[in-house]
Parts: structure tokens; C-alpha cells; sequence
């Protein structure tokens, strides 16, 4: 059990503080006094029980739930409205409205779904009101997800350690099993579901020994339960595969996606998981990636591995998540010709339209992995008869682990407007990765996991706006940043406004003050390998992994242009393509990753290369020192003891921002000789 | 058990074959037809076993051994002559003697030791002379060891893993505790033994937990059996010890060396070890230093803390070897003034004297870390009062990690050999680590072993003559490295000339093989952090170990003259530190361990030091392919087996050669922007 201080930052944006002005808490507790389910589902009562909950800790009167309406009380009806209703609202949206009262009859809200799923997010969306201190007297809300598929990636191992985990040990997992008390992943889906989470895959893409036995009757007992306190919350439960299970625990010789022994293997597997869990989501796969194994073992490809997948999960609804990150992570250092970059597009495009319709691709972000900075990746735009979904990370692998402050919502946003041309103007990431812009059956936005068993769940307790932040981008990705920023600081500090413009500045900057004082204009890379924490330029330059900078004592840079180059920026379509392709036109901050040029380069900011790594990164430094100071004058603003674990983490950002400006402008000076023109301090 | 073919190597240089030329082998069998040893001493009834079964496996007759002498007969006579008689020869010495027959008399050969372990030698002498074809009928040999002390560290831990160990897991322990069975233990003794080995330290310098109880009662049985399998070859056990083992496994609040219940509690625990284990020899510690606690916690310094257990071992006479190893291993980078390479002399002169008689210190050949290219350390010729071993590493932590070949009896032979004038010309490290330079009662070598649980106990087959080399120059430091490479190639592998020639020039050439494709020019340290294997120039660059190049873009190497640099120059006698700090007399190999030069530096060779770094690489790769070619010229002379598997380790060797050679040539091309003056490819 964790005591209160343990449990610091644990309710997280479901802080449900007493509303202070005493008018509105009177006005919430009258429009709630009683909470009304017209169906008896598991989701509506899970609906009814979580605002029952919120209203009691909001206004000090936990309202009844009750089937049967009183017309004379001001209520809160939830209830399903049905398919044949909605406005196109697609079956998980809701419609939330006060209904004004009449002589006989008391004011009431309703919060009516599609389905009980849309009529819980409505029920979130009612709470998140009355935490922002919004009036709900005249409410007139319709929303439905830009995204059918809103899912979360664990890449938790059953032995408890999570990969790229930076929050504790897996809430899932203890000691090569399931964890006794599954409290903390029911509360783990509540938070989801409040952002319009819909389905979660709770084992790491590294499928190992133990985890490789989830789909067996072993585990069917104990998975069951873990779906139903996932469903309880209207989230559908997926698992990682391992493509070579047929052989691992299928005692046969093969695992062919061809051979009629495996596909019957993976049909009755598909069958019995079905049997003992009937909302079962589907497998994640990561297959011919980074030692994992896949088709390309018996001469299949990509497709004839998802689709042996798909034609065992599709009799019962099920889908194949089929991972994209599928690059040559052997490749010889020495070797300029083979791009990693290229790789993905390489792979997939001319498979294009040979994928069942109930496979997704997932596809990352950017070319190359996670990085502070990468373009987006031009495999976007270059499938149109297949489903997809973007990947982003959460988790803050490249990006300061949870003890940097990073906000990524900024850099997501960038993505998903992303213009790819694919279908001329106007084909932004967004549109693809949701299956608008080719009207796909499937699609949506899938993203790396940053929590654990630490108390705040993600290490640092401003990291959770990134989760947050995932949950409500993948529900609505017209949301601006600062819209985000603004609902998750309200929602989890409360409502002072110096506090929300001191937290919205630290969180809005945090990105680029990370990106300044570590590698510069988009080369990415310059991490320690292995662990990726710290700086270390060549860590990755002589490496197996196709990830280089090539800095010599004259320029930097990798020339991946048409002409002269890998070749990489002719894999996008002729608008960003020429831009990427040109030196001229190519964006500063992506400069090094599409062209070798000289430390004297001027850049579009008039500054040269070498300048520009001296300038972000004593600037970075002085910008982190400026986050830390910044929050300091939170101190007793909010509860202290986040206060000082805030303060904690930006104090250690700001130290390690120095040894990251250090290490880099000391490379860079030793490589170059060129001075810094202010004369600073350079080792 | 293991079967034929996993023995590749085991008999090491213990392999018995049969004597091939007729006359040799009956001149052997006649000469040692009985075996008599004059006293029952446990030493002399293995002494009499190991000739027993040589002389059985080389003549295939196996001598009878008895007590009573049958003067018609011709024998070999094993005893012991008692320190009255010794000219001189210490208390393991030994004579070797052919008696020659008379009328009523047999020939005879005299084995006889100044005492039991002395008359072991001897046996292991004649069997040596045996294996090689050398005539035994004439012998006059008188044989005593330089060096008092001839130690093993083991860095084994009770899991099983060694640090630093090459050759599979632990021969000692095994998930937590001892092995069971001690049949490869006693092996391994033989094998030391018949080296000259008299001590051993059974467990990692590094003590943890479980390794921290092996002063207990918990263990005493076990150590007591250990102790009885080495104490049958003359070996005495030592154990690392952990300095906070009061507070550990004491119950006490201190460890302070100076603290009343502090020395009662190591005096106690040394009167149950020596109850157990009479002959006990006594600790072995690493304290102060890389995170390991030590006497700095209570403000004492070294010699209190060595006191302190020298005080306990005294009444029994146990001995306490106190490591040198000590320095900062928090240092930041940014801080050129502080150089890691002074910190042992800086640490320990000042103590000089203040040492009880029973303490000796433990100090590695060079400043410092086992490189494959240091200067020796000047705290050899810092002391005059104390005790001190010269500790030397066999396991290629840093040379190669037994998949390379690198011999380093040619090192340790420059190491004994240097001059440090500390008392005038003559004042060489052998002297000084034997104890002869300045009369102290104790001295000797140490060195950390490279064995571990793999079939031939070294990984590397020829790996071998590195621990056989070890044991070899600890007895007698004047031997050439030929001859110690002559005696290993016999012993091992036969005394076919063409065999010895080949062998002896790939074991010959290998050191310097290794060094030119590895960092160059004593500057040390181009590996990869933490393993140590495989280059990474900036590996150790921007890291907290005190372990620096400073190359820049004109230059490279670390100033430590007098009057520009750290002043460690200035640590040693005036002839050797007036050469080291002349940039013109400094030899070339260690140049960059004692000066900052432009890559345009000419160096004594002629050569720039850029051109120097170019052609030692592409050399040295050529070399390494030409070591594999030369052994290949073996085939069929040598049990094909052992062949394969050294063919193999050089095939290893060659390739990554290569990586070393482009990675290194890359780095220095790439920010020195100087061109190879031949042209060759560099990346």
C-alpha cells in the first residue's frame, strides 16, 4: 500500500479537488444530484460510478445512481442513443446536453453514446468540464474520435523490467508473472479511458521466452481477467506475438506463414483466446526487426506473414497490428550507400494493397527511430490501399527519460500536420494515419507507454501531460498544444492562473530547450548507446546501426539528397521533396539530416553550422536553468511534495544540460578548430 | 564430465606424451624405475605422485613409490635437506642431482628440497626436463625463486562469473556457493604449481555480498577443503576481504580502523580462520577505491587501515596485500589539473614506513589500468621502507580478451627490467618487487588469472603461455621470453621445430601486433566503455574516469611534463624523468602518454605521428592476417582439434583487426583532415 506521501501526483488529471467558488460547486451538485443509466451495461455503470465519484469529491455530495428517472430532480442521464441516431457520429461518439426543465419537469443532462463506450468518454468529458470549472448549464457537445483505433503500447516484460522505462517496474508484471492485485491496472484504465483510450497491448514487441506462452491456456485464466478490467473501461485488450511461436511452443518445424500447419496453429490459438476472452483485440507483431524473428526466414514477405495473422483472428473481429520498423540493423559502418532511413518505405510500399483488410501497419514517426528531431516518415503517403496508424513514444527514450522535461505534444502536432502530397494538397499525416484520406476501414494512432510503478506513474510528474496529451491528440488531433497543455494543467494543479502560465510556458518550451542543448539541426544520434541517456557523438557513429553524422574536421551532416545522396528525400512526393532535397529550401532544424555540408554553412538564420552548435548550446543551458527557475516560483502553490519532486528533476536537467553543451561544443570545436565568436568557455 | 573432444588444451603444459625416440624414453625409464621419498610429508607424497604419473604417461611405465631405497636399483630420491644446509637457496629451493653409481650402487637422481614444497619443485623440474628430451644423467641444477611471494588473484565471483574473465564461468563457485566437485580446482593447482605458484586469492578484489561471508564460520569448512586441495601443491589460500565487514557481517555501527571493538573483530575472525586453516595465508584488499569502502570513511588513511588487519594476521603470521589502485573515479572531464596517473605515487610515498612488516603493497605495472602500452608506475622506486608486489594482469582485459592473441611475457619482462635508479643504476622493478633492492622481508609478483571453466582454461589455447609465462618469470624474473616461450611450446605442444619455430613467432610478435592496431603511441584507452573490447576512440574521452587523449583537430596526446602538464614526469628518478619529459628523448611508444603533439609531430621512427598511427594500422592488420597464415602452415603437425580452435580465435582476430584499423584511421583522418601519404582507403 502506498501512504500519502507515496502517493504524490497518483490521481494524476483525475484530481478531483473541492470546487472552491461556492456558487458553481452548488450549481454542479444540483445538476447532479442523482445520476440516471437507462441500460444496465457494464460501461454505463462504469460511467455512472466514475461521475457519481468525481461529483462527491467535487462537491462534497456523492449523487444516487438510479435506473429510474424522477422527472422532477435535476439528474444526469446516461444512456445510448444507438446506431440509427448519430449524425455520423461513428459508434463511439456521444452527445452531451442540459436539457432545460419545464413546469413539471427539473433540468437534466444528458449524456447519451453511440454505444455505452461513447456514452462513458461523455460521461470523462462531463468530469473534465466540472474540473475546468466550466458552466454546464447550457451544454451543447458532440463529439466523436478522429480515430477508431487509440491504442497504447506496454513494452512491459514479464520478469517486471519494461523496456525503454523510465517510471519504475511494469504495474503488470512481477518475477516472470502476472501480478497479484490488479488495482493499479484498473486504475491505469481509468486514466486511459478518460483521454479516449480504446485499446492497450500489454506486452512488450520483444517477445521473450515466458511472454511467448501469453496466447496458451496458461495465461487464458489470468488474461481474461485482465480484459475485463480493461472492458470495464471500454478498452479492448491486444498482445505482442511472437512470429515464431509455432515452433517455440507449437512444437512444429516451421513457422511458414504458407505452411497449412501454421496457419491451423494460428487459427486455433485465435479460436481459444477468443473462447476465453470474446472482446479479444488482436496481436501487435514486431517480425524481421532487430534480431525478432519473421517471413523473411522462409522466403515470405511482410504481407504473407500479417496475413496468415489476419485469416486466424478474422472469424472473430480481430486485428493485426504488423510494426513497420524493419531496417538492416547489421549494416557496415564503412558502407555510405545503405540508408536505414529508406528502409521502412523500401519494405512496405510495394506491398501496398496486398494486406487483408482487418491488417493496421504501424508506422513510427520518423525514418530513423524516436528521435528529438526526424522528418516524417515518407512511408505516409506512399500506401493508399493499406490500413495504418502512426507510433509515436510516449516514453522518453531519446528524449531525457522522464528526467528531462520534454512535452511532446508540440512535436506530435508537427507530425500529424505534416502535408505528404500524397493526394496533392491538403494530405496531412492526420488524415492518413485515421483513414479519411483513402477512406480505410482502419486506422488511428498508436503510442509507446511512459508509465510504471512509481508513484506519479511516469518518473516525472510533468511527463504525464505527455500521456495525456496522446490520449487526447489521438481522440482529436485538431486540438491545439496549448489547448492540451491548458485542459491537463487545470485538471491536474488546478485553476490558479499563474500557476497555469508558469506550467503552460515550462511545457510549451520544453521541447526545443531539449533539442538545443543536444544534437543539433536534426542529425539526432549523439546518445550513449544501449541506454541512450547522455551525450556521446560518436556513440552511434561506428556502430552496426546505420546511424551516423559523418562529422569530419571540415562539415557534418548526411547527404541524403537525390543527386549526390542515399537517395532518401526522393521518397517523398515532389512538394516536400524538393524542399528536403534542396539546400537552400531545406528546413534549418532537419538540415544535417538531409545534406553533409561545411561548419561554415550559413544557414537560413544567417548563422553558420558551427556557430549555431555553440549558440543552442550554451543557450539550452541557460534556457533549462530557466524551467527550474521558473517552477521555483510555484513553491506553495501547489501541494509541496510534487512541488520538490518537480524541482528535483529540473534541477538534475539543468546539470545535465551543461555536461550535454559541454561534450558537444568541445567535439565540435576540437573537430572544426573554429572559435566560438562570443569566446565562451569551450573545453 | 567432459568428454576427448572437449579436453582440447586441458593438460595445458602437464600433457604427458609419450617419449617418441626409443632411447630417450628407456634412459628415462631406467633412471626412474623406483621413486622413494625419505620422509612422509604430505608435499613429498605429491611430489612422488606427479613424477609417478609423468614418468608412467612419457615411458609407459609407471615407477613404483616407496619409502625404502634399494641401492641396486636405480631411483629417483625425493627429500628433504632442512634449512641448515641451503647455500643460500631460501626455504623453497632445491637441488637436483644425478648421483652416479658405483660398484654396489645404482645411479641415482637427487631430489632434494630445502623443504617439502621446495622437493615439489624439483619433481616438477625433472618432469619439465623430461617433456623436453633433455638428458637427466648429468644433472647439477640448484634452483631458488627471486621472489618470496608468487600469488593468483582470482577475481571470481560466488555466482559464478569472473570480472574480467574470457574462459567461461568460475572453476570455484556456481550460483551463490562452492562447487561441488573440486576435481578441476586440484587441476588447476597442479598446473600452478608446477609453475611455481605458492598462493592464491580465491575471490574477486571487488567483495560483494554473499563473497563478504566468506569470513565466517558459514564457510570455514568448505575454505577448509579448498585450502587442503591447494595446501597438497604448496599453495597457500588467501581471501579478499571486504573493509566494511564489521558493519557487513558484524553487527557493528564502524569499520574504523582505529576503533577498539573494530580490531577486536577482525583479530577474532582471523584466530577462526586460522583454527579452520592453519596455514592460512592471509587478506587480499581493494579498498578506497572504485566505489569500494575503505579507511578515507573514517579520516584514517592507508596505513591505519592496512594496520588494522595486519595486526589481527600478525600472531599467526598471516600477511596483508594491500592494493595500490586507488583514485578518483568521479573526476569530470572539463579538469585538465587533475591526472589520474599520479594518484597511486600521490597516495601512498607519503605513507612510506608507516606500514607494519606483515603489510605488503599491491601496485599494478603502470599508472594506469593494464594497457597495452603504460609506463611502469614510479611508485616502484617510491618506497623504500615497504613491502611491495608488482601486480601484472594475465587476463587481456584490455589485450584482446583472449579471442586475440597478445603475449605478454615480452611486457612483463620491460616492466621487471625498467631502471628507476631509486638507489642508482641497477635499481630495476625486479629488484624492487622481490624485496632485494631494499632488503625487506617481503616481495613478489601477483597477477590476475586467466582461467576459467572453458576446456583448455583460457578460451585462447595460447592464451595458456601467458599464465604459464606468469608463473615461470615470479620464480625466476631473469629468464628470457624466449625461453619461456621455448619451454611453453615444448611443454604444450611438442618439440617439433618447425611447430616451435612458428609458435614462438606468432607468440613473440603478438604484443606489439596488438598495439599497432589499437591505440597508439602509449596513449591508451580507445575501447568501449565498461566490456573493453573493441575500439571506440572517444570511448573513455568525455567520461569520469581520469582516462583522457585530448585530441583535437591539430593534435593529440596528455602533457604530463613538469613545467606545461600535470607534472607526473616529475614523479619518477631524475634519469628515467628527464627522458619521459623530453619531447625529443621520450620513446616514441609512450610519446602521447607524456606529451600533447601536432599530428605533424615527426616522432624518433621519422615518422609523423599522424603517418605513424596510418601505417601501424594498415600494418598491424597485415600482421594479424599473417599471424593466422602462419599457424595455418601447422595443419596436421597438432591435434587437429586444438588447431582449429586457435585457427579460429586468429580468423576472429584478423577480422576485427580490421575494425580496429578503420575505425581508428577514420577518426584521426577525419578530424586531423591529414591524408594517408600512401593513399590507402580510410573511411
Amino acid at each position: 500500500m502506498m501512504n500519502a506521501q507515496d502517493k504524490i501526483g497518483y490521481d494524476a488529471w483525475l484530481r478531483y479537488a473541492s470546487i472552491e467558488n461556492g456558487e458553481l460547486r452548488e450549481e454542479y451538485r444540483a445538476c447532479c444530484s442523482v445520476i440516471v443509466i437507462t441500460e444496465q451495461t457494464k460501461l454505463l455503470h462504469t460511467a455512472a460510478r466514475e461521475l457519481a465519484e468525481a461529483v462527491g469529491a467535487m462537491t462534497g455530495h456523492k449523487p444516487e445512481v438510479t435506473s429510474v428517472r424522477d422527472r422532477q430532480v435535476p439528474s444526469v442521464m446516461i444512456g445510448i442513443k444507438g446506431k440509427g441516431d448519430t449524425d455520423g457520429l461513428g459508434d463511439e461518439g456521444y452527445t452531451l446536453q442540459t436539457l432545460e426543465g419545464g413546469q413539471e419537469e427539473a433540468e437534466c443532462i444528458a449524456i447519451i453514446g453511440v454505444s455505452d463506450r461513447g456514452a462513458l468518454y461523455g460521461a470523462f468529458h462531463l468530469i473534465r468540464l466540472m474540473q475546468m470549472g466550466e458552466p454546464i448549464n447550457k451544454l451543447q457537445v458532440k463529439e466523436s474520435p478522429a480515430n477508431g483505433l487509440r491504442i497504447i503500447n506496454q513494452w512491459d516484460n514479464m520478469d517486471g523490467s519494461i523496456e525503454r522505462g523510465y517510471a519504475g517496474k511494469s504495474i503488470f508484471y512481477d518475477s516472470g508473472g502476472f501480478v497479484k492485485d490488479f488495482t493499479r491496472i484498473r486504475d491505469y484504465a481509468r486514466l486511459l479511458a478518460s483521454t479516449g483510450i480504446n485499446a492497450i497491448s500489454i506486452n512488450n514487441v520483444n517477445v521473450h521466452r515466458e511472454e511467448t506462452k501469453l496466447i496458451t491456456a496458461e495465461y487464458e485464466r489470468t488474461l481474461s481477467k485482465v480484459a475485463d478490467v480493461f472492458g470495464a473501461y471500454g478498452i479492448k485488450l491486444f498482445l505482442s506475438i511472437n512470429f515464431a511461436s509455432p515452433i517455440a511452443i507449437g512444437g512444429l518445424q516451421t513457422a511458414d506463414p504458407l505452411d497449412p500447419e501454421v496457419r491451423k496453429w494460428w487459427a486455433e490459438r485465435a479460436e481459444d483466446l477468443y473462447r476465453a476472452i470474446p472482446d479479444f483485440g488482436g496481436f501487435l507483431v514486431k517480425a524481421d526487426s532487430e534480431f525478432r524473428p519473421g517471413p523473411f526466414t522462409y522466403g515470405r514477405d511482410h504481407a504473407d506473414g500479417a496475413n496468415l495473422l489476419a485469416e486466424a483472428l478474422a472469424p472473430h473481429g480481430g486485428l493485426v497490428i504488423w510494426r513497420c520498423f524493419v531496417y538492416n540493423c547489421l549494416q557496415d559502418w564503412r558502407d555510405r550507400s545503405t540508408d536505414r532511413a529508406k528502409a521502412a518505405y523500401d519494405h512496405f510500399t510495394p506491398l501496398d494493397g496486398r494486406f487483408a483488410d482487418n491488417v493496421i501497419l504501424q508506422i513510427k514517426n520518423g525514418p530513423m527511430d524516436f528521435q528529438v528531431r526526424e522528418p516524417v516518415s515518407p512511408l505516409f503517403g506512399g500506401l493508399s490501399h493499406t490500413n495504418q496508424v502512426l507510433e509515436l513514444q510516449i516514453t522518453q527514450e531519446y528524449t531525457g527519460q522522464q528526467k528531462h522535461v520534454c512535452y511532446l505534444v508540440p512535436q506530435w502536432k508537427e507530425v500529424l500536420d505534416f502535408d505528404t502530397f500524397a493526394a496533392g494538397k491538403g494530405s496531412t499525416v492526420d488524415k492518413i494515419a485515421s483513414g479519411a484520406l483513402y477512406n480505410r476501414p482502419y486506422g488511428g494512432l498508436a503510442a509507446v507507454s511512459n508509465i510504471g510503478d512509481d508513484a506519479c506513474w511516469t518518473g516525472h510528474p510533468l511527463a504525464q501531460a505527455n500521456l495525456y496529451g496522446y490520449g487526447r491528440l489521438a481522440w482529436n488531433s485538431a486540438l491545439s498544444a496549448e489547448q492540451i497543455t491548458t485542459e491537463w494543467i487545470r485538471l491536474s494543479l488546478g485553476r490558479d492562473p499563474v500557476t497555469e502560465d508558469v506550467v503552460s510556458s515550462i511545457l510549451l518550451r520544453s521541447w526545443g530547450i531539449y533539442e538545443s542543448y543536444t544534437s543539433p539541426l536534426g542529425v539526432g544520434w549523439m546518445v550513449n548507446p544501449n541506454h541512450h541517456y547522455g551525450p556521446n557523438v560518436d556513440g552511434y557513429e561506428y556502430s552496426k546501426w546505420g546511424t551516423y553524422h559523418f562529422a569530419d574536421h571540415q562539415g557534418i551532416g548526411v547527404d541524403r539528397t537525390i543527386g549526390t545522396g542515399t537517395g532518401y528525400a526522393g521518397q517523398y512526393h515532389t512538394q516536400p521533396s524538393e524542399i528536403y532535397n534542396s539546400l537552400e529550401r531545406c528546413p534549418d532544424e532537419l538540415l544535417l539530416f538531409f545534406h553533409h555540408v561545411p561548419y561554415t554553412h550559413v544557414l537560413q538564420s544567417g548563422k553558420t553550422v558551427i556557430q549555431h552548435i555553440y549558440d543552442t548550446h550554451f543557450d539550452g543551458v541557460d534556457a533549462a536553468a530557466g524551467l527550474l527557475a521558473a517552477w521555483q516560483t510555484l513553491r506553495g502553490k501547489i501541494d509541496n511534495a510534487y512541488f520538490e519532486l518537480v524541482a528535483s528533476r529540473l534541477t538534475e536537467q539543468s546539470e545535465h544540460a551543461k555536461e550535454w553543451r559541454d561534450v558537444i561544443n568541445t567535439y565540435f570545436y576540437r573537430k572544426s578548430g573554429i572559435d566560438d565568436r562570443q569566446g565562451r568557455l569551450i573545453y
